[in-house]
């Protein structure tokens, strides 16, 4: 999908024709992913971070309508009035909205209604695109850019949040078939000793970033090691043997509170049958494969599993640093494309240094998310896309087994609370040199 | 539906099939409700009070498969083995259940298999009821009436759970067309003077009743008035307009905590655009016929309207009493046959004593939900189909547009917490003599 | 204390002496009840359910101040201007009020500085009934009653509090000494048969009574039993060790979401050591005494046991019916007077027929608080004593330990919520005849 | 307080009797601090976030009796057997503990009784600080000063729970005196070009400092402003007249849901009142004084306050890295020696270039409360007095009115979670160069 990494003009009529062709691709995208679902799982709000499928489906659809088709389309009209109040998620500058804990209330739109909605949207959407306008805007195309790599983060969040709606239920469904096992061993932890300095992060050139992975700027480092793969099942499961989860010196305080209050003893998705563990997968319930790393997991347990392991996580300086001083990039992850929907264990054909960077998991750092020095939110009602979300939440990093491949950079970052498990979210450790 | 009110020996062939008919009858009704609905709509819980069209369907098959077929039909074997779990309610005796107020995150299983368990259980149960055994099992017999009784109920709870779970949602649907207005004003309020004295209520005789109808035992009256018709919106406006929600003197302690904690202003479904006051009704949002009886009001509303009248609301025992000795029957009310899904206005062609008695709106009596004397709940599982909810619940008595006519009964009980506004509830007023 | 019982004129200064006296006597307890306490003691509220002491005596002389001094005192003037911002309980008529559940937040005013308020309030009410006008006015004559009745509530409530703040904590300060045990053996169980037929229930006559308790009305009563004593701990335990609280079928559903919702085991107030029963008691944590009749049990629990021994609690009318036609008085119960401050084993040496029916502990009946027929509340702001708490209550009959002697009546009803344990609340049996 | 600033050996008697007197200087400071305390006011806990006087001076003791006198004075027995568990704040190696949000609940032990269990820790801890084991044990002497400025941290506690405790009553008592009024006017604000570069924050060398504040490291700062003093009332007052806290966009998200959640619309402890704004203080309700410092705001509204002003908050380098240039130290500031209670207008009678860095507020920075490169807590149970509380954090720097001048360092961090405003917390701006 080059359409999302360029930013070059589109003036003749063939990259128009591209451009409409990207951004359908992209649209269809969501569409598939949903395929596997039946009409009733597209209406449930599993929890308070989980939205309805159908939900998500119109609400991208509104964000283009809002942010290009009001704007950019000559006398477009919205498609329907009460749509904006149902479909806004969170812009304030926008206006009044449904409120987010109650998306499951709503049986109307119906999924067909949802669909029409996409369709008419796409269809002016692409007639914009394809005017002069459009390819001479910078403003026009940043906004696609950024409607399109908004539709890939609600793709990631679909698979999220249809795995819980399917958890809950009694009837263990499953969405896809599972991955099929590859032969080979994991390799051994080892911890890559890395030199610090005066170093540099964040996002500078051409192609499309977040405003906050800008701008580039410094940042000391003193020496550390980065291990070169993910934590296991296995290794996880010795700090489970070993009490991990009832040691309260080994947690945070914030923590310790979230085991005990919520009954935690485990990472999210896993049960106990007679002895035996399994995990809820989006191939339906499986027994533990203790080679594959450990997801869904809080930034809480990645702390505790670090602290028990004597060791910690890496700042998302480090992990910054380490991808781009070892020259790792996004090329080969177990994305979503790979049609895994699960993370799969670490095979080391190529003899990498540093493995598992990308896809699998959301690598939770000790970073809290704040702006970068000199930070900019985008001008305009998108300011409120990342900005306003600095506070109380940690950094992750290099995308997950539901990341479209060409959505994730090693500038990337992606925040979440202390206490959130239903991403695909697991550990790498670090340490001090 | 003679079926329902005679328990005569069933013995011919023609009598069997004529009570697989009548089974056949009831079931279908439940599926004819549903039929406007979208699937959507079917999976939505839009309080706890609610419960999601599907799992209505589902329970009431579950009620015939776990004390009917499971138990006379031999060989029978459990349709699926986890809907038991996801389809009993409240009975304790027949073991673990889905939690109430999470009967809308389920998406399975869908519309369509409900639908087959429907009629899966349709088929046995023909089958069960034109056997020699069940025809002649008197338990048999009592239980089927109870499965049949049951299913009414939740045709009831259907149409009112339905009009809830529309009426939340902004975009306002309707499920069925407005009732045709008639002709005719509404007769004036008048007070018949009662005689008391030594009185018998409960419910003796052949025929269906509930467990808590019975025994039939003597009640001391003394003399009373109750009103000949129904408060209308226009006398509840009057109350509203002389400040009624405002003065917390005319409520209950617990009534005035629930005007003040909820922000109740009106009763439940109205709102007021433009200084007009609309309501929400099964046909969408329609204007106030002031003409219309109140409904949809708590308790505690119909407590302070009855204080602010200087009058009070009848005992269940007057109210039954009453109709006795008035001889009002049952069999012209505006019931779930009318297809009007809506209290009509009182007309009053025939000159009555006592009119809306039954159906428009349940009554809410000043009697709390309590046993009568020497009661005995029904032996066996079917033992906690009302008894263990006799405490803090009024008594309503008469039914509702929502209810099946053939359901009704001038001994019926139904109860309800004082703060329950959902079901089509209203107001008769009464006094000393 | 003569005082509470008459109504009779009392025009000579004797009487007026004599009723000064009387007023300032009942004053006097409410302090001598709370002489054991240290001043941390009176800020407490252990839970909602509970005031601290010392609002307990600022409540009461707020209530002679406003409803006695501000009336009929010429030219009296409010002592402080917050007080009736803090002290009012629940008097809507009234004005604004302290947050009930924040009690526990009030420093001040003082402990000390609430003993000069009560003192103000002695003095000039002693003033005040010394005069002819208050000898004279039936208004102020019925209203000072009120006051010294309610005063006697809050005496009660006074020790249950008190009770509740000292049980929660660690360590488990007592209040008293413990009561001298008496020698002699608990009679055995009878069920008195008792003819119904139409009888007569509520207050007529000379003396106060509660609006509550009035008017005297005609009831219809079935013949019936009612157990000639209270049910004792080691019947209670019988109950427990046969699975009371494990068995739902056994509790009403509200009841039985009670006992999972809150971990109920046992009555309120006991704890297991090593096997063996103790309960919280004033004089501090004690070894059970299977003797005692079972106390701090809810409705909820009242009702269970019954069921669980094939009974049932007695309507109010039948408890009130059985003490009339057996001429059983108030005279000799264990009350406060006997300074147990807990209920103690029956005796019987006169061989009476009905035993405990007054004091040791309030006994749940089978019926609703709700209006007798005809009811009228108090006319005024005090007219908010009773009649608004007419919902979602039980009532309960005849005194406890903590109850002063002179305060209960045959006719006086006792009402509470089906979940409440912190009052000296118990079990007696009944059944049809 | 010379002290608590040094680390040297104290072999001769002198210096163990002058440590004594330190340490007992140290402890009757707490005691003053209480002196215009009723009885009543010890017991309170106004808030989830404020501890009862009376266990603000009994948890201190503990911490001496559990880490200093069990651990090194011979056969010291514990005082009283449930005291540990009473007073245990958060120590999970210790033990159980009274749950914190019941610390109100606690009559007993009664103020006396804590005075007296303080006395007797006096006593053991003066003889054992003049044993020569104590003045020659590295670990002792560490953890007489760790318990000394816990004490000191809990004076500060002590002082701003005790205006909540009063601020929530409706008589508006007084602590103290107003502070004097000083002539002169604001200086103007200026921001400070200060030159980044790589620099070095943290602690490093002899004397007290918390193990967070260590190591002493690198960081990288970009070129900076800070302003020469801290955001007045009047400031803040502009930030409200125009529409600052009506406007979602200069918010967090988190920030603006605080807003509309708890109804902020001014800094905690100010009211309205006919137009006027007034502040409730340690002096009770008083006028706004325009001049003073704003104080207690919550991070959201100093992070909103700074947006609004296109400016920021600093980091906590910058800050600390701005006082060590410009050479400020804790020497003259506005602490709670000074005895206002308050903080005061900004004078600047020497022309400094950096002004009240030091006491009146706590200073809100941009950075997280997080573990600085190479962070140890220290060894054992006092392991988890700072480190595990290292997530969903700010710090703050700088010390306030209520803290004691002998325990701030330029290197000190404190740190509370966004929403907390009870502290005396402020705002200092800062920008990119």
């Amino acid at each position: 999908m080059n359409r999302l990494n360029t930013m070059e003009s589109r003036l003749t009529s063939s990259t128009r024709a591209q451009n409409v062709e990207s951004f359908l691709q992209v649209r269809k995208r969501s569409e598939e992913i949903c395929r596997p679902l039946e009409t009733e799982d597209y209406v449930i709000q599993s929890m308070d971070d989980v939205s309805p499928p159908k939900w998500h489906l119109g609400h991208v659809s509104w964000f283009f309508e809002t942010f290009l088709l009001s704007r950019f389309a000559a006398g477009y009209k919205i498609y329907h009035e009460v749509y904006p109040f149902l479909f806004n998620s969170y812009y304030e500058a926008i206006g009044a909205r449904w409120s987010r804990p109650k998306r499951g209330l709503l049986s109307r739109p119906t999924v067909r209604e949802v669909y029409a909605y996409r369709k008419h949207v796409d269809q002016h959407m692409a007639s914009l695109i394809d005017t002069r306008m459009a390819a001479e805007s910078r403003e026009f195309s940043f906004l696609l850019d950024l409607g399109l790599h908004h539709e890939q983060q609600h793709q990631e969040l679909l698979i999220t949040d249809i795995k819980h709606i399917l958890s809950i239920n009694p009837l263990k469904p499953a969405y896809a078939e599972p991955p099929q096992p590859e032969a080979g061993g994991v390799p051994l932890a080892k911890f890559l000793q890395m030199e610090g300095g005066l170093c540099e992060i964040g996002f500078e050139g051409f192609g499309f970033s977040f405003d906050n992975e800008r701008p580039k700027h410094r940042v000391w480092l003193d020496d550390y090691t980065i291990c070169n793969r993910l934590v296991t099942n296995r290794e996880y499961l010795e700090f489970m043997e070993d009490g991990g989860y009832t040691q309260p010196l080994l947690w945070l305080s914030d923590g310790w509170y979230a085991v005990t209050d919520r009954g935690w003893n485990s990472p999210m998705y896993w049960e106990q049958q007679e002895g035996k563990w399994f995990v809820f997968t989006l191939a339906g319930l499986q027994p533990l494969n203790p080679d594959e790393p450990v997801s869904h997991v809080s930034y809480y347990e990645a702390d505790a599993f670090a602290r028990w392991s004597q060791k910690r996580l890496a700042t998302e300086a480090e992990w910054e640093h380490a991808a781009t001083v070892l020259n790792v990039s996004p090329a080969h992850g177990n994305f979503v494309e790979s049609e895994n929907f699960h993370p799969v264990p670490c095979r080391d054909s190529n003899q990498d240094p540093l493995l598992q960077m990308f896809g699998d998991v959301w690598e939770w750092t000790c970073s809290s998310y704040l702006p970068y020095p000199g930070f900019q939110p985008e001008p305009g009602a998108v300011g409120e896309y990342n900005g306003k979300f600095m506070s109380d939440q940690m950094i992750l990093r290099g995308g997950s087994c539901a990341t479209p491949r060409s959505h994730i950079r090693k500038t990337y970052r992606n925040f979440f609370q202390c206490d959130k498990r239903w991403q695909f979210s697991g550990i790498r450790l670090a340490s001090e040199a």
